[in-house]
């Protein structure tokens, strides 16, 4: 099904189909042609011939009469039909759609848009779109768009972007474009009809020009293929950085008003991101910077950053928002200290952060006499010098030139990875980008804070690399198998070499006294029924109980409690099993997101979930390596370490417990909804399942 | 001591005092009266006399020969006894220093300081300053400001600048300026050594041009004249925005690196923000929106948002973001729904964020035809439209003036409260600027996230300013009173009010199983000394004791721990105490900070204390409507309602103690460290203090 993408993004002859001289996109598409320095075969086509464009249309396709590597189809919805019949008469096998009337204007569009891929599928035509605004190849010059790219375009670029909106497309390359940074594509999917985001990035994983994917996602229509994308392109080491909207309801609510789409459960795509080692961002802004970091640094790898700047208030800030954003800020080496003890000014202070002072302003060599020693220390990875790019030739031409010229000297002179960050937000002018070229500098227009989260997610990004994918295998499904109730749970989940509470059931009274005195010590009882999910609701459930005629009397209490609760439910009896006392209560739920499939949830029990809802969530399946870090995330995660005289929990056995309990759910095959182990109790000795329950689809 | 500064801020006549050509300072303050349109008298003064920025130098100050209101001191810091001697003989009240080399500098600098504050004050000179850059008062155009200002000057700019750091006044003045918006103050406190942030804040409340005032503080030097100031300025409608730097290790190092500077704790300040209805926010970016949107645009009380965008991504990223920055974007009235339906196309959706659709770059009234309905939204009370301003007179005159047209339009149709802001970060333009004054459109070229979070806090602010101040009386000192030991804090607070459990004191073992017979049930026993702080670490504590022979042994078994571990202690015998189960655990703890003086935290006992740092911080004295708005603070505060079908707390009850707690604590006087009631357990009944310390300054 997934033909090449290569056909589409590197056509050499373009077809304009339903061009119009009338038509604003039409003659957009046309004239980036041009403005793109396309150098293939540009063919018009209207129905009615005549001059299009300057140029003398044909009145179909297939009047060419020469082969067409792609089409650009901006003809109505109604005369879609014929535009298909026409591109295989034509034989072409690439088509963008800029159309819309499909599945954004609901059930009758959706109903529309499934027999276009149809006819797609039946000619073999891989099809952009409908509904969107087309791509364009910055690398090799390609452009199929039909709005004004920002000019003049930025030749080298090498972020890769790729949107499910259109106008979001525009706004991102727009927005790159006014900070300097070129693209290597623009990819506009609209309605996913065929082509779709995953499979543009799993294209863009292999694409030369690209050292960096962007994204802006609405919903993800191929999870698996995305998921496998992501991770073959943490594997090549070029990181992905998306925007995906819907944290809130009102933006899920916007989206299915936008394009009818489907957000999913943030969390899970929060996991995923975690997991596929995807860098998840929350503006524009930040994947412009984030990107645009990237792109020209490549991962850093020790984390320590100098922060540089002329003015000690700016110091200060940033040290705040650094530590904000997860950057450690050092204290410098003594050698450093002494370094720039013997370079800055009398009234200056060797720091980290570095204030230079404002004799910088009159002897801007300082930068670079500062900088260098910066570049020595060994607790720091990264150098970070606040700066504003001059605008002007003017400004170039100053003193306001001079500094960043210094600033260039010291940074190769230092010979660490280094950026220079603007103080406050500002686009980067011609004259601006000159000054980059000529001192090679790293530049984000971006300010402070922007600039810092940026550079907060370059450190992790890299670490994630490092660290690799944990792949786990998944385990096969138990077509049989159908768990319902605890017992039976339980039972399923013992067979998957989960350890659980050893449980006898007991059809009465005399019954559950007799499987108490085997058990020995204190006892739980609990109502055994397939039927009955919430126990204590029906008074199903007595704790602590020794001796026979206590728990003969708690057997026949809770036996008639369920009964008289539930009479339509199966009761197979009471079971009986030993109380547990200590140790640390693990919430573990496993749960099915439509988009991403299986994934599962760990938090302490208790309060910890039930009020804080503090817990760690995954996509299936998942090592113990993985858990341990989910372990990590908790916010109660001290008290698996031992609290309060408490011991603490064998973590390593406990991750293990849970990712059996993940293979165990997997087995179970699509048709279980939820998987819960609550509690699943861990201690210094392992890990044991207390309760289970299986919820299937109904 | 604390003079008006009407007489410096609105000097008449001035003196550069140390002015030569050959600084640029100097001749950038000369140069400023021109750029500024000062009306006043301008004098230069130089030892040598001669001709300074064109004009006749005087030799002294003295020499001028008529009356100066305000002096600019540039002279090094050798010369300034003579300076202020000149200053005498001349009769100027008034100095702005950029002089540096004080308390900048260490502990010569400071004592250089002090010298020069007690010659200010036998002087009765108002001093700003040493180390800062002066002030532009740009409502009177009167200009003591050594660096260039941004240009063209735009007049009628209603925020206030105070900042401790020079060149941070002058980014936050630039960035100001190149988002469109002018100052009405621009003041560099500099070291303060006499005229500090919390004065000028007192004297811009009063200004009439300035609406909202913005700080850059790295400490507060005057925390009381400071909080008095934020008293009158939420009373008289003017929010003060505020950066405080020092949230990190780091930026508190870098502070005293810069400046010598405490930062002090930062919760505190943070507290004291909430509690006077300050805004604190993280970046300059943060303070130019806020503020600009808030001097443009005043309170809006009514909470709920209408997003606009001709994007449905944009739509989509904001009802994110607005979700984020706590800014409610509610569904729409049928009637609105209903009335949009008229006018959208039929691909669009009547919907809360609001996408007119791409048909509004054809049809630009779209945008005005759309806002109006949502004016009439019952739940609406703001409206937030995304569309960029266009930079150049070029761009006025196309479509994108026309939409921009359109939007103004909308806005007055809605007849609601509307702000535009910008898609993403992008300066105004002076085009821009002329299209907002013809339109009347409040702007903000801050993009989404900034624009959104400046939204939430100008809700936030009014909803505080519309609460009021609650104003807690301080009590009297108590100046014999010093409790020491638990008993004698107990007995202290119950003397206050305080409900504490009933305590006996038994010397040993049979004293101790009649006071437990007296009391009756379980109790608690404690050693009882004013020198053992940490009991149980001492082995100092039984708990749940019944019965004579438990109770005495018991006791016996406590005096024989601590005197064995503690052999110096004064040991008064053991406390015994009625067992309290049930309830909730609260932590309660006074503390006292530098800066700002006793606070109190608030927070639920146990884990939620000592894993999750759980509490709420408040400056003392408080009201219990403060401890209740405490509690509501608290990630826990739930448990305050019952959970797992325990009882709910008397949360009033709860606070009322609280506050007696922080009254008692304040009537031990300021050689009181730190006072702590741990628990006080709260239930349906009220609160008492099982526990209790008071900490002594040594």
């Amino acid at each position: 099904m997934a033909a090449s993408l290569e056909g589409l993004f590197r056509a050499r002859s373009v077809a304009l189909v339903g061009a119009t001289d009338r038509s604003i996109w039409s003659s957009a598409a046309h004239a980036n042609f041009a403005r793109l320095g396309f150098t293939g075969r540009i063919h018009v086509v209207n129905r009615k011939g005549g001059t299009v464009h300057g140029l003398t249309a044909a009145t179909s396709c297939a009047a060419i009469g020469e082969p067409v590597d792609a089409a650009l189809v901006m003809v109505p919805e109604a005369a879609i039909p014929d535009a298909f019949a026409d591109l295989r008469a034509a034989g072409i096998r690439n088509a963008v759609m800029l159309t819309s009337g499909f599945a954004e204007v609901g059930a009758e569009g959706a109903a529309r848009q499934a027999a276009l891929l149809a006819e797609a599928r039946a000619q073999g035509v891989t099809l952009l779109g409908p509904n969107c605004l087309g791509f364009i190849n910055y690398a090799d010059q390609v452009p199929i768009w039909t709005t004004q790219p920002p000019l003049p375009v930025l030749r080298g670029g090498s972020i890769g972007v790729v949107s499910q909106s259109g106008a979001t497309a525009g706004f991102i390359a727009a927005f790159a474009h006014r900070q300097g940074m070129g693209l290597s594509y623009q990819i506009s999917t609209g309605n996913e009809a065929d082509v779709n985001v995953a499979r543009v990035v799993d294209f863009l994983v292999d694409d030369p020009a690209t050292r960096v994917i962007g994204l802006f996602l609405e919903t993800v229509h191929e999870a698996g293929t995305l998921a496998a994308a992501a991770r073959r392109a943490l594997a090549a080491g070029k990181p992905i950085v998306a925007i995906k909207i819907g944290a809130s309801e009102t933006a899920a609510r916007a989206a299915a008003a936008h394009t009818g789409s489907l957000v999913g459960d943030d969390r899970v795509f929060e996991a995923a991101c975690r997991q596929l080692g995807m860098i998840r961002v929350p503006s524009i802004e930040a994947l412009v910077f984030t990107a645009g970091l990237m792109a020209q640094r490549g991962p850093v790898r020790r984390r320590g950053v100098g922060l540089v700047s002329i003015s000690g208030g700016v110091c200060e800030m940033a040290a705040d928002r650094a530590e904000e954003a997860g950057v450690a800020v050092p204290a410098l080496a003594a050698e450093t200290v002494a370094a720039l003890r013997a370079v800055l000014p009398a009234f200056g202070t060797p720091n980290n952060p570095l204030d230079v002072t404002g004799g910088a302003m009159l002897d801007p060599a300082l930068f670079e006499r500062s900088l260098a020693p910066l570049g020595r220390d060994p607790s720091l990875g990264l150098l970070a010098c606040f700066m504003d790019l001059p605008d002007t030739a003017e400004e170039v031409a100053s003193y306001r030139g001079s500094i960043i010229r210094a600033i260039g000297a010291g940074f190769r002179a230092a010979g660490l990875p280094a950026v220079m960050l603007s103080v406050l937000p500002r686009p980067v002018t011609e004259a601006g980008r000159a000054l980059l070229a000529e001192t090679g500098i790293t530049y984000l227009g971006s300010g402070v804070p922007e600039g810092l989260a940026a550079i907060g997610r370059a450190f992790d990004w890299a670490a994630r690399q490092e660290r690799g994918l944990r792949e786990a295998a998944m385990p096969d499904v138990v077509a049989a198998a159908r768990p319902e109730g605890e017992q039976a749970t339980l039972a399923w989940l013992a067979g998957r070499g989960v350890r659980v509470v050893p449980q006898r059931l007991a059809g009465d009274a005399a019954a559950a006294a007799e499987a108490a005195r085997a058990l020995g010590g204190p006892v739980v009882l609990k109502i055994a029924s397939p039927d009955i999910a919430h126990k204590s609701d029906v008074g199903g459930v007595a704790l602590g109980l020794e001796g026979d005629a206590a728990v003969a009397e708690a057997a026949s209490r809770i036996l008639a409690n369920a009964r008289a609760a539930r009479p339509e439910a199966r009761i197979e009896g009471v079971a009986v099993a030993p109380m547990r006392r200590g140790g640390v209560e693990l919430f573990v739920g496993v749960l099915r997101d439509p988009l991403w499939g299986p994934a599962i949830a760990v938090g302490l029990g208790g309060v910890w979930v039930e009020l804080l809802r503090d817990t760690s969530l995954r996509l299936l399946p998942v090592t113990p390596e993985e858990v341990l870090e989910m372990f990590a995330e908790l916010r109660g995660a001290r008290l698996l370490e031992g609290y309060r005289g408490s011991p603490g929990v064998d973590r390593r056995a406990a991750a293990e417990a849970i990712a059996r309990i993940g293979d165990a759910a997997l087995a179970l095959g699509p048709e279980l909804a939820a998987l819960e182990v609550n509690p699943l109790l861990a201690g210094p000795d392992g890990a044991e399942a207390l309760d289970a329950l299986a919820v299937w689809e109904a």
